[in-house]
């Protein structure tokens, strides 16, 4: 359930907490501004992201076809394909911190510096303050720490919603993607929607984009490397279903944070894509490798 | 055939009709503008509408490989998800017409707005009051009265090309997807080149990807609960080529119309694609369904 | 390997070469701008091109699953198809020309036209000329003897490299994507390169995207009619991998050139992109053709 709940944290941050910011947000202002720049930033980041996930099934659903003796698909291949691809992603990470962080880092403060200080206190102040003041090492470390924490809360919510999930009927890769999602991810979704309600949208934007990308490209890796660790080596190889959401997620993620302006249409646009991957999920059967797997 | 010609309406308004408008008016100004915003938000909607239509076809695929016993692919199940899809859709085109009818009704009307009264005759009037005077419950009226007459004009095209379809060695596909919808949208097609011509691209843009938007959002849900109502269930599962002409088709009408400007090489780029999708439903035997159908 | 050196260069230039101009001009200026209508433009070609480059892989596997006595896949429906898209694409590619070397060409100078001028020394300066002073007639001209020079000079590299790439156990896809890709293309790297270091980007930009474009839409289709003159006709399905890294090359290009202006992380995630579907073509086993056929 892992992988599910890797690919929930993406989308739900993209469609469910982005969708309800700009839709909530929107209902109190008629137009919405954020910078394009560091929105299309992290999009794009994102749309990376997507693509290194995209790769490890693809590489699957080729090499399958062929016998191992002709270098067909194996196991241990599809670990290095994605052992690879984990260095990829998290050094891409490193250096959109550095961008984030480091050179560019006015980009992400933008115009909202002045009122940033003295909105320092509500909901959004935790996550406000991440972005403006931390320096890179802390912010690192508290990355790392919340990173353990959400993966130990999200085996206790696994665990806790078990029972549940039997006795509704549900299956296995709902809960992955859409239940734990949601709970998982209750405080970006107050932050965010709080900072859009206050006509902060650089930095609601930056929560639900950012938690996104923290998830696919610092989570997802370090997941691999401490798999090799613990002796079980994990792939990042996920399913249709699952790498469908996440491209389709990310299409209408950068149609929409494109233009470096928003409104409540587009928050509905948001959510009625997570209510139709929602629908796909409830509806599929436990499927958790690619179709030619045998 | 009449899938076909949803997926043949939906992509004829995005490249035949917007190609042929920013073609030709792009041969008498060398630049023209248009609102970004409102040209935007009716391409996220066409994405989303995409997005809504592979889903059915994806979890197909998926839960086609899985035994009935352990929830596998029943065309019962295929309904409901298309059900729920088809809600999510009618909600959205809910929500489409309360932001541009009434809370965003400046962006569609934009800076054309004093043209536009003197501009009340030729052959855009039409579409023109349609956009500025009408009242909501009119414009849905009309709506629903041109669907219908457009849904018995298709069927009475389908009729009257049968025998010529045969001669002339025609698949169906083709036919419901590149013939019936030239036909079927000249009304669309004139009115918006007209409107392009005059320079008045929101008016242009407005009629053909907003053509596109009513068939996606409006006219294919309707179906699918009219299926009901008749006893005879409709699912919105599409052909992958179908599917991809749709996805391919908003890709490119997302590219060109995202930046607020058109020329006339755009128009030669959405006619290349009509061109390319021409042939490939030209040289496509009938296939009706995904592939892994038994 | 010629379809393998095709979808390596377009790929290399668009990330490799692209990535290496943002990432190394970005280094030196904190932002970089160039003209969006261009680039959008540039990179719609690209998507164009993709589009009719997925098309015959789609055909196949559709029509691969239909008995040929119902209109199932032959060779020869292949190629039929593949020259029909060809035609749509040296069309394009002539509109393109007319475009940008006629109608709009001061897009394609842009602001830097007086800087062009006291920069036609160095590295850039023959790339320059060819946009800025070259007829059409001398342009094409230049265009046919470079094609065919690039064409022996990639035969040649693959002879020489045939030793070495048996020996270093590398596939022949992974050799023609990524080596010949990068050897072959050392001119344009070396002036785009030179150009976005002096902050000319609309050259640079000119030259990386430039590039993929002269052999999506002018090289791919010529080679297409000569096979014809040689009486080996060959078709333009390319295998799914290949498909999938010029699709999401292209997405990514079209999300990071989209809004005119550059930093370096947008070079690094070009880059990023590069190494991943690096590291696919290097696991990938020795498949030419799509999953289906037999």
């Amino acid at each position: 359930m892992v992988k599910a709940s890797l690919t929930g944290s993406i989308i739900g941050n993209m469609l469910l907490v982005m969708g309800l910011s700009f839709f909530l947000g929107g209902l109190k202002f008629s137009e919405q501004k954020f910078n394009r720049t560091a929105a299309r930033s992290s999009v794009t980041t994102l749309l990376l992201a997507a693509i290194a996930l995209v790769i490890p099934t693809v590489f699957h659903l080729v090499a399958a076809e062929v016998p191992v003796s002709q270098g067909g698909w194996t196991p241990q291949k599809e670990q290095n394909l994605s052992l690879g691809i984990a260095f990829v992603l998290i050094g891409t990470y490193i250096a959109t911190l550095l961008f984030s962080l480091k050179t560019h880092k006015q980009l992400f403060i933008g115009g909202s510096h002045a009122e940033a200080a003295d909105a320092a206190d509500g909901a959004s102040g935790h996550a406000e303050t991440a972005h403006v003041g931390w320096s890179k090492g802390k912010s690192i470390g508290v990355l790392l720490v919340a990173t353990i924490f959400v993966a130990l809360m999200s085996e206790f919510l696994v665990g806790s919603v078990e029972d549940a999930r039997q006795k509704l009927g549900l299956t296995e890769v709902f809960v992955g993607v859409i239940v734990v999602a949601i709970i998982g991810n209750a405080a970006e979704h107050s932050s965010a929607i709080f900072a859009a309600m206050k006509n902060k949208m650089d930095l609601s934007i930056g929560i639900a984009i950012g938690s996104s990308v923290q998830i696919a490209l610092f989570v997802a890796p370090v997941l691999v490397f401490a798999s090799y660790a613990f002796g079980k080596p994990m792939d990042l190889e996920f399913s249709i279903p699952e790498i469908a959401a996440v491209m389709l997620s990310v299409a209408i993620a950068a149609q929409i944070a494109g233009d470096g302006e928003s409104n409540w249409l587009e928050g509905v646009q948001l959510l009625a894509v997570y209510v139709v991957l929602g629908i796909l999920f409830f509806f599929l059967p436990e499927v958790h490798h690619v179709a030619t797997t045998k």
